[in-house]
């Protein structure tokens, strides 16, 4: 295994990455139905919903974030609205629209409708069905951030033909159980929610307390050190403001069903990682709460020779992906750049 | 400030300290009623509630620790069910009941009566009210854990003439704004379970929540490293067990009230660590999650030449003083022995 540290050392206040929008690189959405043999649940129908940015013919990269983050990965010149990786796709980045195919999809689970537990081995699966109906026959790379990298992990070994490169972000090849009680305990905040027709207010409080897990108290030292305040007799600390905020977003968007089941999935996710063939990145950040640089190094090892690690020292914890975006594009060209293979 | 380190390096299973008790060493309960004139309540009737250990003219050593904790540290002949800190208190120990009076109470608001905010300023003048009661002048020391430590500091800095001596282990002078909001969402999880008419339910949840900043990640790591289940169509991971038995234990004896009011307390606490003048031990448990090592050499530099810091550590995290007796007791017996006062 190699080794390599990249670090951030100053929490810099988060200012969006600006990538020009280039008018000629075509963007595409599409939706369609499929019966998908989940390994849990037995065969269930699945809508599966996609958006690829960049030239048709073009190497394709898939690029899959965490539990949140769906097919719009960035704004482009057809569909405007921001995404969940702002900064990383571009005119001039690793994954640049002009030289690559970038492919992103939504999660099953993550429209709601299906509620049963889920595999992180039923979304490779997914994904597989999903290149067969573009045509697509292997990709350059999977680029697999949190949730993303386990399910990276799964295609590569379940459909190892059709990848040729894996860069996996903050996400190991088992949960780590003291992340796996918190999980858990964010699904029991849901569940007190439901008991009485509260369900938002318990998926807002397990959204919250997800922000804890995602963060580092590096952050909240620095953001949130004003004294409490008593309100209405009450005290309340100076996080709370943000971590309302927080919770109200996230609920506006996600339905419970698909919170609790795409939760739980990463909870189920267990592999072994001498099974993954192809070269593999994994980058890892130290801070992260939820994965201990640890378990990465322990992905690594198993990984062999075809593994390398790069560690980013960043005050944003596990959200590190989405923050430091500068040092995660510089490690997507690495890697595609050494990876052997021609763009 | 001097420096010193401590180490415990491998996690071992917890077994009990096996102290002799003495049956000739007198222990006493009693309560009383007050008048406390409060921070931010204003005048409020409260009931004192004590325990104490040891011949009635040795030097005092008081010991508070944590929100749950209370007046019965440990099982003695008169008391004999198990106290919070089994193993600190017996024959041969630091606090050792034939040399010492060993004093404990039960925080103000741990009954529940007392529904307003309560400041940790509050506890330390219900001590003193507790002291005028009981006619002691001075403290030899005074013994703080976790909130007990913050109490510790009120103490010194309200009564000063009335302690020669602080032991404060895990707590600091002001809460680290991460470990506030992790407690703040705690209090959220009762409230949902409030609105649901569920308050024990919300109750056992804010516990679990709390436990998991109690411990740390190795111990989950080492502890509950099994495979998840599907039970009933759900996905229970291993640690799920043993936060049910946590969660359920700490219903049964603690109201909905004094768990609020006593976690609010510790994110009320602020003191200047200069206003604090005898001579301070502060030791502080190397991963622990709520109270980082960084903000108890803060305190101890605050302190100047009157401070000192030890560090241990854990795979407890901040509930280190309750698993690794013996380290604690080595470390109060060479407070004690270096404080310059004589037993």
């Amino acid at each position: 295994m190699s080794f390599a540290t990249s670090t951030v050392l100053r929490p810099e206040p988060f200012v969006p990455v600006s990538v020009p929008v280039d008018d000629r690189v075509h963007a595409e959405r599409g939706e369609f139905a499929a019966v998908l043999s989940m390994r849990h649940a037995g065969p269930c129908p699945v809508r599966l919903r996609y958006e690829w940015v960049g030239p048709v013919n073009a190497p394709v990269v898939v690029l899959a974030g965490g539990i949140s983050a769906h097919r719009h990965v960035a704004s482009n010149a057809q569909f405007t609205e921001k995404g969940w990786a702002e900064g990383l796709v571009g005119s001039g980045r690793a994954l640049d629209p002009q030289q690559l195919r970038v492919l992103a999809f939504d999660f099953i689970g993550a429209d709601g409708a299906l509620d049963v537990p889920i595999d992180t081995a039923d979304q490779a699966d997914a994904l597989a069905l999903l290149l067969d109906h573009l045509g697509i026959r292997t990709l350059k790379a999977f680029v697999g951030y949190s949730y993303g990298a386990l399910v990276g992990q799964q295609f590569a070994i379940r459909h190892r033909a059709r990848v040729r490169q894996l860069v996996l972000v903050s996400g190991a090849h088992r949960p780590h159980p003291y992340a796996a009680a918190w999980r858990a305990l964010q699904r029991r905040a849901v569940a007190l929610g439901q008991l009485q027709c509260g369900e938002d207010h318990g998926l807002a409080l397990a959204r919250q307390f997800a922000m804890l897990s995602y963060r580092t108290p590096e952050e909240f030292g620095e953001r949130f050190d004003a004294a409490p305040e008593v309100v209405n007799g009450r005290v309340r600390v100076a996080a709370e403001d943000y971590l309302d905020a927080a919770g109200a977003q996230y609920v506006a968007r996600t339905p419970v069903n698909a919170y609790l089941r795409l939760s739980e999935s990463i909870d189920l996710h267990r592999v072994d990682p001498s099974a993954i063939l192809p070269p593999t990145v994994v980058v890892a950040v130290e801070g992260d709460r939820l994965v201990p640089l640890a378990d990465l190094v322990g992905l690594v090892e198993g990984l062999g020779p075809r593994g390398s690690l790069r560690v980013l020292r960043s005050p944003y914890g596990h959200d590190a992906f989405l923050k430091e975006t500068d040092r995660i594009d510089a490690i997507l060209a690495t890697a595609f750049r050494t990876s052997g293979e021609s763009a």
